[in-house]
């Protein structure tokens, strides 16, 4: 029975790249991780040992960076479909029918002077002096098929925690059952957010604002976990969600997953004491994990599952 | 405009369990990482506050540790099938509709003499005494829907290298191609492999020997990479892929994943020294991303793109 | 000849507490990490099977949740002096001749709309919502002997970077040197700092404020970086820590840990690009490893090597 | 007040470098992680940015790769001797006083059929072969002061476990003691170690056959993992050092450092279950951390606490 090449692709992963882009007073910097994955005419390149038709990775990766220097680097998604539309278009005999670019952010404060967050360490050294900021990672994919080009950015890593204002119970019970219900609970989890934008690139459709946008749906995923009461954690994922479509027109899907970073109420008694939602012990493993996509009525969702 | 449930599911991961068959003059352990992933009928879940149907993480935490004691853990593959089953089939009210049991599996072998590996350490210890080994991590999904089972097991964490028998030449170039081409190179890769059998747990269809089959897709797998004179890693993958299903029937799927585990030969001239492929330089980053399926024709692949 | 027991401890490590202090308005939380070790007489329990000596490191564990319920946590430093204190004196029979509390404290930040900081999210959710800050981890080591107490306090994981005034020349060079020298590149590290307090716990000596001084001291390190034009990146170092020196009369020894974060300036010639100090390869490893202590005329440095 | 530059060094960490040894029927490959450290004369780097005394990291890389070259590894104490010695004798002007130089080894098998042990994957593929094999990582630090040598291997990451045999009973309880005394439970641990050679590199001394020496020290601390009924952790510590010390004459001093890796019996009474010993959860933290040095009487024990 003969065998068959099914879907493949092959790209260089995890080129990183930090762009500094030079004003006169100030720099600015972009801290990138890039991986690019490309499909199209590679049968042979599998079954031939031929590689006529496989731009070697090596090329992949100085083009990552060549391309930062050529057009800069306004914002991962920006830079992420030049690269896409370059590989397929440009790519000679059309082999590269598809190209994935996967960016991954990383986020650098001006180094401030912890007294006066409005005053800078000198006027010189402001302009050059940064320093990592934040959990969290800003993540996009584009997807390029030498028709539309399709966006979802992102981000993980983004740690929350409510100390009250979270319950559990009325569930369903059966006979492995022993959980006690909850009326005050500590609720964390560890975001990991995925949004598709509606920006198809098709004719002269502008692309949305990336950067205003990505900080917007950040600033509501955290409004909405900060301002929801909770009965489980489905239900704040899914008011998370609702929250990013009903301010964001650009995005019509957000798939969320939710690690539930249990926190376990120590029991105190032995010794005398009474431990009234104050002590907790932090779990790593085993964990609650809630996964789940708001979508906006008609339109087919796209993210995968994890 | 109305937002849209799309698919959730919810689940308890990453239960950590040691399962210890206690022989008369000998032990046996599993050491097993498992996670569960529910879909069913969880709307008023997310939308309404209503836990009704929401069986806890807790519970089936439970479960998973009654049913090693209960069953025995003969396979991962067969307990997955157990606890799916459950999950779908002995819920109450049909709440949920489909069952995913992912399992990590961590190898051990019995602690033995090095001098001597026929004979173990004294006629006591060895019982119940075991080491760590292997570098690669055995995998296994099993998900039930109602109606039927798929089965797709792995590994991942193998880690392999040809020193020769490896070229790369006649590739396509463009205006960002600055590789040379090599006729004698390290090919090193980490092999993440995923393959789905046939099986469906429909009627009384027989289980395949999972343990078996594991160890045999493993050695055809090594035995590929080991004995393919390397074109591309690409030309490697498809070997690899095709071993498998020539020698196990009850595999129909075979998806790869190769990282490009990039051996740099250092350049030894400017202090008076040849390096004829003797000394590299390992890097860990950027490397090249080689992924692929190989199916039997007639067969639809379902082992998703990572 | 015979075997002689050396130095010996044991306790428990890694044990993860939140502590969450509520106010009627709004609560706070403390998020740590606590590993105790204890010396003394354990001599028995090594040689002879006996636990007689032993202080389980479960009771250990109930300790640490205990005196965070019994004291609060006002900072890490105070609960760490009143854990080793206790291990220590209240231990019966003297078994405990040394206690040694390794503390890593996690950063939260309240949870804030992003378009103003001032304004918070709403008056009831602020008060206990929180998002994770910051890349760096604050540690601090408590050691007790009976006699008087030793603190180190320290940081880790604070990523910094300069995009300019960095230079490296005029370096010694021998038969295998082959690197140019940079008038203008990227400096680039991962600070790990321990500082020694003056403090000894002697008598009626007050406490300094720890969590002021942390504040202070990481203010200054990263001023210090930000405001040297570097030779090199140990004179950097040098520059950091005698500008802690400097500032904290509290602090009289200080260790850096810097992994120079190589930034390699992209050869983008073959595509007819100049790279003007703009796009960088941001390496893994290898990496340069600079460490240095800088202490106060008189004081024997105490903070071990790494 | 005066500061004072107190202990410094500098060095490239993480050199990864793999040695082929083409043999004519097969080759061998070491695969090593190799961080230099260097102290000596650097004040004036550190305080006056003259980099007159600074052999630039870029340099030690470059030697680290040409000596593989130039003298092969036989093992990595002979090749961090070669290295260790070059840096101190042969730096110009004597500015190296002491250089450090660490390794970790990671260990390769040849691929085989997994059927017959016995017989390679034919004749010609097996040469040029390997899979990585086991979880430990074989260590070795090697200390030259311009006088003599100082050499202390070890492993890490060595997982063992005895199903029976361990219990932990008759401790010393106090307010904070809920612990329940244990006649039979799972012992598990990481096991790092690290061994002093008496080896110093004087006059004419023969190195000890280091590679054989690893290959016995780890035997000998599995055997008397598997070989010894505990009544702690801490006994079996002692019981591997004196192990150590009893069989390899070379090794005057072992440091253990021994994480308890806990297994928790689970509770499945209230699912109508017993757990007679079967059924555990492997927890990841807190745990228990066990560490002590044993050497020979007359010997100064050197390897520091981490």
């Amino acid at each position: 029975m003969a065998h068959v090449l099914g879907q493949n692709q092959y790209g260089k992963a995890e080129n990183r790249i930090v762009r500094v882009h030079r004003g006169s007073t100030r720099h600015d910097i972009k801290d990138l991780n890039v991986s690019v994955a490309l499909s199209g005419a590679f049968e042979d390149v599998h079954l031939a040992g031929s590689n006529a038709n496989c731009l070697p990775t090596d090329t992949i990766k100085n083009t990552v960076y060549a391309f930062a220097k050529r057009y800069g680097i306004e914002s991962a998604e920006a830079y992420g479909i030049l690269l896409a539309r370059h590989f397929v278009d440009d790519t000679e005999r059309g082999v590269v029918h598809r190209a994935r670019i996967r960016i991954e952010e990383y986020t650098w404060e001006r180094i401030r002077t912890p007294d006066d967050n409005a005053r800078p360490v000198g006027s010189e050294e402001v302009g050059h002096s940064f320093v990592r900021s934040g959990q969290e990672v800003r993540t996009s994919e584009v997807v390029y098929d030498g028709e539309s080009v399709q966006v979802v950015s992102g981000l993980k890593d983004l740690v929350v925690l409510n100390s009250t204002d979270s319950e559990f119970r009325g569930y369903l019970k059966d006979g492995y059952t022993t959980l006690r219900e909850a009326d005050d609970r500590i609720l964390a989890t560890q975001v990991t957010a995925r949004w598709k934008y509606g920006y198809t690139g098709r004719g002269d459709e502008a692309q949305p604002p990336w950067n205003r946008c990505y900080t917007q749906v950040r600033r509501h995923l955290l409004e909405a976990f900060a301002g929801t009461y909770s009965y489980s954690l489905q239900q704040t994922l899914y008011a998370m969600g609702t929250r990013v479509l009903d301010h964001r027109a650009e995005v019509d899907e957000v798939r969320l997953e939710l690690p539930n970073r249990h926190h376990f109420l120590v029991d105190l008694e032995p010794f005398g004491l009474e431990n009234d939602n104050e002590v907790y012990y932090a779990a790593d493993r085993m964990y609650g994990l809630i996964e789940g996509t708001v979508h906006r009525e008609g339109v087919v969702p796209v993210i995968p599952v994890a």
